[in-house]
């Protein structure tokens, strides 16, 4: 049994990431981020699936991103935009976007790592929904694999501690279908940038568009919770 | 002018860096981290000294690095090693090491360089005395200038993000005249691993012998505040 670490954020991915991590045999220490987000309620989520999946190393870390302004998931003075089906994909990064975040979870990550012993970090970043952020591009998950190994005392004793995004190239259709035959639930996980606080999303933004299109793609019902019916 | 951000530990090295900063020009924002660190007034010398360049912008970063047991600098369960004057340097990896700190401290600096547009990162890393940490070593810094492209906003814009490490080959003897040139008073800095509240060093961790041992080699008198006279 080896042991990893798998970034949960209470999403689809992150938790289709987990269920891929145990399915290969890894023993796991979850790593959740309260940093301010709008929706707590994926927090919430993040700990029913830890408990649900009988981890008993699921730990949350508090982050001071408050002097970080300026992105509509940590500021509620930046509106959360909605979905416009017909609009072309905005060129440029949207507001959702929080600087350098998956570079500051990743590195948390791979603290515990050192601290545990772990040879892998899971995340659950993805290149074709990624919403122009620029730390979910291949490249920079290559960037930091290589850092990986010169950060840490596992790579100057020659230990291997890799960095897995196993639904990297796959669709949300994809995602959902790989996470259905690992036998996840989906009905616990919280998508949406606005959910209110029991975890029912807003169905208008760009997460819930992406989540509810894979489902309907997939022809698997969609079991999330909305505040109000979706056409 | 242009932005940068420095690490500013409030030790030695960071002060220096600070001052090579300023010195070719640019505006700079400062960032310390709580992170529990045994020697407090590090960050009260950190905030006295931003203040004595008229740094405006100087940000605390809280961290939460209670679940990363096991380092002596951050769990009070771990004794910080006198340091022996005729002992060969240690194989291995000092108990002082915080896992994955300055990759933790680079991403934060990273995020705040996006947030504030700064096109340079400054950090007092040095590769001579590093005392055996991995994040202290050239190729990691490589690693992470290289991330920093492609993990911003700055990077996708085709906007210049570097990892500037002006004292990565200097010796301490070479980085205390470099400071004393640019101005740098070094008495107000605590470099000690557990120095008292009022920045007192013990003159006796590694860390005090390695800058007494530079100001003897660089002929300049030793303003360090000890908690006892030292020989």
């Amino acid at each position: 049994m080896t042991q990893a670490v798998v970034l949960l954020s209470g999403g689809l991915d992150s938790v289709t990431c987990l269920a891929e991590a145990l399915s290969v045999g890894h023993t796991v220490t979850t790593l959740s981020f309260d940093y301010g987000q709008r929706h707590r309620a994926e927090l919430a989520a993040a700990a029913r699936i830890a408990r649900h999946y009988g981890i008993t190393d699921h730990r949350v870390i508090t982050l001071d991103l408050a002097q970080l302004r300026g992105s509509a998931l940590t500021d509620s003075a930046v509106r959360v935009p909605e979905h416009e089906p017909n609009a072309p994909r905005p060129d440029g990064i949207p507001v959702t976007y929080v600087p350098a975040r998956n570079t500051v979870f990743l590195s948390f990550a791979l603290a515990v790592a050192e601290v545990t012993g772990a040879e892998a970090l899971y995340i659950g970043v993805n290149a074709i929904d990624y919403s122009g952020y620029p730390d979910c591009r291949p490249a920079f998950i290559d960037a930091f694999r290589t850092l990986a190994q010169l950060a840490t005392k596992a790579g100057i004793e020659g230990r291997p501690l890799d960095v897995c995004t196993p639904l990297l190239h796959l669709s949300k259709r994809e995602i959902i279908q790989r996470g259905v035959s690992l036998g996840v639930s989906y009905a616990d996980t919280v998508s949406c940038y606005q959910a209110d606080d029991e975890g029912r999303a807003c169905g208008r933004c760009d997460a819930c568009h992406l989540r509810r299109e894979g489902f309907q793609e997939a022809a698997i019902p969609d079991p999330t919770r909305y505040v109000s019916p979706v056409s």
